[in-house]
């Protein structure tokens, strides 16, 4: 099967965002892609490099004319889209969410990031709530893609309990670049590192993993992109630098039962002794 | 504070091991290491590359003349020494385990594999009974170490429990190696997915990792050494290759809470939605 995925820039404004990525969207279409993936908050700049009320008026609602937009070029297209955008749910909540709209048009699955952060120039807790509906698998033609979304990333239960619900891709949508404000000399070793936690996901689970970063500058974030697909070893099979992108991959999802065959994890695990997991801290 | 670790070779009889071992301990002991780590089952071969029941017999119980030897060595040297081996408990139960014998010579914490691998020429689950005293931290003279072993490696959930109940290092004796009977084509991946599955339990926990492999060759397996010590982001510091080696590093404990502020994971594990993690599939 094949996976296409947009690298993209913002365009400062939420028309211009749209405008450009179902261009993007169109051209990788041409490719006849099963699905196609792309980066975090993709319908606006990374307004959570601050705090400012007025951002909270870039939010989407789920049945709003600028879905819907994707929900008619998913169906015109034939394709499974992945789209992940801030999501107004009323005055009273907000979420940053991935929606997976079918080949028909419909929205089948909704995911809300579940680990928020909060760091420098990442204000993410100042405007999301975490998200309410657990971890989440979602059903394409070709294959089963678990939905997460950036900051999940570094969490191994959330790789863990989305690929126990049968997920042969984890999908990360992602908004991390590199920050002004920190010592050039960690920039490698923080996308080494970034890269190796999901290769491990993609490792401990014999899953394909699909990483779609942000690129381009915004402010003081410099969008680092190095998007990526790991096999089910933990292997990259391609990884974009910081060019803006469109991408495509064949994937063979029977990669995933040969991995299981040589090393069966799942065969192993001690869920008599992993209680623990649900404390805070131990010690 | 000074780690030293030894990527030993087996010797063909447990009194050709325990010699050897007792030699490299006092070579390492010479530059004064906190702890010395050494690697899976140091006692013999490894005598798992199939089944016999006349392996049996080389199993040690906790008060053999064999394990106060190194007791002795420990008080003697004033160091902690981390020693992996193959545990009679009774004539019914036997474990693959390590013992933490403090710089007193004291057996001062006890730890059985949890997750016992069965494949071809790894046939453990026919020796050892799964570890039944859950994740252990050990409080050495200078830091917290977690015990764990080999196949752990693999289980993010090992990690995770070890890491929440306060260990700094995470120590991983293992008996990896390529086999005759794989093609070797597959070799050099196998040595990466290794590496990276355990420099992602660095990250994801901020802790350092240390492991420790056996090296040379045994009937068809041909164990790959490669141990290492990875930082709290996962950076290898050090890595040997296949040699027989006496190794020795410095680490800085401080850089773990460096490391948690840049990467304040911990703060944001949703431990509420975490409970599927003790589901064996949930698809």
């Amino acid at each position: 099967m094949k996976l296409s995925w947009i690298q993209g820039k913002s365009q400062s404004s939420t028309a211009a965002n749209l405008d450009y990525y179902s261009q993007k969207i169109k051209e990788a279409a041409q490719k006849n892609p099963a699905i196609i993936f792309l980066p975090e908050l993709m319908t606006s700049d990374y307004f959570a490099i601050k705090q400012d009320p007025a951002n909270f008026k870039l939010a989407l609602e789920l049945d709003s004319p600028e879905i819907k937009e994707f929900q008619n070029l998913a169906k015109q297209l034939k394709i499974d889209l992945m789209l992940p955008f801030f999501e107004k749910q009323s005055s009273a909540l907000f979420f940053n969410s991935t929606i997976h709209i079918n080949h028909q048009g419909q929205i089948v699955s909704h995911y809300r990031k579940m680990h928020i952060p909060d760091d420098p120039g990442f204000n993410e807790k100042y405007y999301f709530s975490p998200g309410d509906k657990g971890f989440v698998v979602t059903q394409c033609q070709e294959a089963k893609v678990g939905l997460l979304i950036c900051w999940d990333q570094w969490f191994p239960e959330a790789a863990r309990i989305t690929a126990l619900k049968g997920a042969e891709i984890l999908y990360y949508p992602t908004a991390i670049g590199w920050d002004d404000n920190e010592d050039p000399s960690v920039y490698k070793s923080q996308v080494e590192a970034w890269t190796t936690i999901m290769r491990a996901h993609a490792i401990a689970n014999n899953v394909f993993v699909v990483a779609v970063n942000r690129t381009g500058r915004e402010g003081h974030l410099n969008f680092w992109g190095h998007s990526f697909v790991a096999d089910p070893f933990g292997k990259i099979l391609i990884q974009n630098e910081t060019e803006e992108s469109v991408n495509h991959l064949d994937i063979d999802l029977a990669e995933i039962e040969s991995a299981r065959r040589v090393w069966p994890f799942f065969r192993d695990r001690r869920v008599d002794a992993y209680g623990d997991i649900t404390s805070k801290w131990l010690s």
